[in-house]
């Protein structure tokens, strides 16, 4: 007889990781009808958008949706850009082999960054319609059409039918998949308004809509300045991790000493740097090789970093929405009656990785949402220029919204107010808190100047309602206590058995105007002393 | 010159599923000192669950946490189990290789499903603190001891130090791992709140958590009994995807024809049935080899399966914690002053998997939340009798709660009731939304049942409610009018010139007593009427 540990192992297996994404799409953002089909579009619209930044193109991108059959859910999506295309001996790993790509490990500002979101649009139309999605590839006078599809098991592409010409087709790629148990809706979740979003972040950006009702949207580009291209950065020395350190170190081919690799391959390491450190370290040999970095040396090393004074990573790496782009897209699509916005210094975070924030806040007029005649707030989210609809809750930036203590800046409830929060987060890699890339985690130091720039710009709007604020208390204030006189004159007339219901009433307002008006004015004083004394709280700087 | 394409394509590598996961730590529930250490604790605590009930033994788990240094936030964790243990040729997978195990494709309730969480603690560990963990694994009268780390390029385990002895020791599997940048700390998210409400849900395990400062808690087992078994179970034909019919179809070996495979491998499916769905589709060939299935047939047949009707799946798969067992440990810890616990009927989603709600609502005495001396509520989420400590926001059992009108139910505001709502949710597979395994995919047909089950409890509280409230109302509403009559009498003495101020509120007190009480009464009928006429909604069940 088995014993009970080989009837339990007998089943051990090992699985790819497209079986396990597979197995769990809701992770890849496949959850959900109007969501599934909006990942899809996110994923090829930023997948272009990438690419055209990085070849140096303005990117022009349509997206084509049509419903094939309503009851089963099933469309085409056709996304085609003018992009600098992918070249025949990577398609099929681009778009049929998950954490296969060019963005994993490089320190880039780009939309994606994992290698997974094409390949997974590819396994989400094998598995829901059966079929291959179909590619045209125009890139360096070559076109290139074929099938393809993922063989699950083993994570690997499967090209079909591939047709190569030569010839002078120009540049661009495009992808066509069926897909099933999906839905095109205009709410605030579909691909509308993921369409619309980008169009506000990417001033740069043509993209048109072809929806599966037969109109087209155009959301023309507003600037024709070529954004620069993202640059590649070395990691900064503040925040890497001794793991980071050592995987460096061992991985270093050209640098022949510890002293020269750490100049070489970090941003901000002087020579005086490397003076100052070993001055602190006198026991460790900085002429050693990389490669013979300790665990515990690195240890220290790393300690020994946060000790010192550093300047801040340069901002070259980001590409931020920028301030004036943010007021003319919000002006233009909120018209709010007050808008404020900040623009933070770059700061860092674990692994030496740069990121910036962008905050804005409108207020009133066109801002917030429409919720069944009457106006409550929202918050739109941008990580790297790519709108964030989804996971709402469970993102850093919602959190930092919930953190602020509204009332110092003069209002009563986040929830209530007629307003829209806006935040961009820019950097070269953006903690998601799963594959489908919708949510930043709750990462100490992004949250924590999220909700710097948030407060920055709450506290303009501050000032701005102050004056508003006090006119509109007084008079609800005074509102409150009428509301008692009617009633009550009528009661007291009968108490005291004397004076009519309308002489008391009159007495009484009399008594409210001069009276309790005077009150209600130094209790408002009292408030606004409390709210000068409140400290508001800001997080130090790094020093530079 | 290289041209655009070829410069960005130099860069094009694949990678591993462990270098995704160390990117991407966040996502294997790795973010923040204090849910990394829970991580840690939860994903051993629930591995030696599923192995001793796997094995019919009962659990006897211990945890010791030693703090090595405060300031790195450098722990000793030490995981002991009397579980089977892990045999030599396994080891190494199970705890050095992600996406390994035994759990990936069986339909079985288990707390574990994907093959990551051990490995997952492996990896924390080295990139910490560059340590491979300790392991000790008795079983089948021999004791393996080793030390075990990842290759993360290649997702490889690395087994060091092997040494194998034969002899009687017992079984069982012992981790130790040292891990960096983790904090031990009692608050809600901290390891010991996991381990309580772990042994809430589990009456059969014997748990004792050895705390860094020297404390040793012991939750003694409730209950003698040994759980049954987990069952794998065949899936049911409502709710398979037609990918997932097309995957087992190919798959299959024994059954040589469509009708045969139909019947052996899916429950419920019986020879009338194969009949009844050849009468509906006359023209798809019963007798073919399922091998040759086709995408279109598999279609059509999906389609047939959601227009016939099906006994339900069976609950043998299931483990749920059971309402006495819930009962039990509800009144033992929260002492409310009312419990109602609902038990729900297996139901099924996607993919033909069964799943089931139990939920119960403890309202007043020790339930709910101390929030500064004021009780709010609070949500106790589990899945398969695991706690689920962590984003607590994303998760389908928060939705369901946050959807419900509880005014309906005579609440006020969800938020600021003194109750706790407890939801487990039991199911072979469990959709979560990410690899840390906290947060349940809010899938419709998982979300209506735990609002169902919760609303069904939430009656019971409202019966019981319905005279209680009535009685705070009045209450209140006098004593908020009463607020005003000490001022008012000043006033009106002032007003009136006679009268001392304390006559003229004794007569306004008496004046509230008789008439406003009246007033109040009616006003609050005529709410009661408002009650009484809003639907409670509740879907339809799933035709047997």
């Amino acid at each position: 007889m088995a014993t009970a540990t080989e009837r339990i192992f007998t089943e051990f297996k090992e699985h790819s990781v497209a079986e396990f994404f597979k197995k769990n799409q809701q992770m890849l953002g496949f959850s959900g009808k109007t969501r599934s089909l909006t990942t899809i579009v996110h994923e090829y619209v930023t997948n272009s958008l990438d690419a055209c930044e990085e070849a140096g193109i303005l990117p022009d991108v349509t997206i084509t949706i049509t419903e094939l059959d309503k009851e089963s859910g099933k469309y085409r999506i056709v996304a085609e850009d003018n992009g600098p295309g992918i070249p025949e001996k990577h398609l099929g790993k681009a778009l049929g082999m998950m954490l296969a790509g060019t963005k994993f490990h490089r320190y880039m500002q780009q939309r994606g960054q994992q290698g997974i979101g094409a390949s997974g649009c590819t396994m989400d139309a094998q598995i829901t319609t059966g079929k291959p999605i179909k590619v045209v590839s125009r890139y360096d006078a070559k076109r290139i059409t074929c099938e393809l599809s993922i063989d699950l098991k083993s994570n690997s592409p499967k090209v079909m039918n591939l047709v190569k010409e030569e010839g002078n087709f120009g540049s661009g790629l495009r992808v066509e998949a069926e897909v099933g148990d999906v839905k095109y809706d205009k709410s605030s979740f579909g691909v509308y308004e993921y369409i619309r979003r980008t169009a506000l972040a990417n001033p740069h950006l043509q993209i048109t809509l072809n929806s599966p009702e037969g109109e087209k949207f155009t959301f023309p580009r507003s600037s024709n300045a070529i954004p620069p291209r993202p640059v590649e950065v070395q990691p900064h020395p503040l925040g890497l991790t001794t793991n980071d350190l050592i995987d460096f170190a061992h991985r270093e081919r050209e640098c022949r000493k510890l002293s020269s690799f750490l100049q070489e391959r970090f941003v901000r390491v002087s020579a005086a740097k490397v003076e100052e450190l070993q001055g602190m370290l006198p026991d460790i040999d900085f002429n050693k090789k990389p490669a013979d970095l300790q665990w515990h040396e690195a240890e220290r090393l790393i300690k020994a970093f946060s000790q010192v004074k550093w300047i801040a990573p340069s901002t070259d790496s980001l590409r931020p929405i920028g301030k004036e782009q943010i007021e003319k897209s919000l002006k233009n699509i909120l018209a709010p009656e007050f808008l404020a916005i900040t623009e933070r210094s770059p700061k860092i975070f674990r692994g030496g990785i740069p990121f910036m924030v962008e905050a804005a806040i409108a207020y009133g007029g066109g801002a917030g949402k429409e919720n069944g005649g009457v106006k409550t707030s929202e918050i739109i989210r941008y990580a790297n220029r790519a709108p964030l609809l989804f996971d709402n809750s469970g993102c850093a930036i919602t959190e930092a919204v919930r953190e602020i203590d509204w009332k110092r800046y003069g209002l009563k409830n986040f929830e209530e107010e007629p307003m829209s929060v806006f935040v961009n987060l820019s950097s070269v890699y953006v903690p998601y808190t799963s594959a489908g890339k919708q949510a930043i985690s709750n990462e100490e130091e992004i949250l924590q100047e999220i909700k710097n720039a948030i407060m920055e710009a709450a506290r303009d709007l501050q000032r701005y309602l102050s004056g508003k604020t006090r006119e509109r208390d007084r008079a609800e204030r005074k509102k409150a206590i009428l509301r008692y006189v009617s009633q009550l004159s009528k009661d007291l007339s009968e108490l005291a058995g004397k004076g009519t219901p309308e002489e008391i009433e009159k007495m009484l307002v009399r008594l409210i105007e001069t009276k309790y008006s005077k009150q209600i004015e130094e209790g408002e004083d009292e408030k606004e002393e409390g709210g000068k004394n409140g400290k508001i709280e800001e997080e130090e700087e790094i020093e530079e």
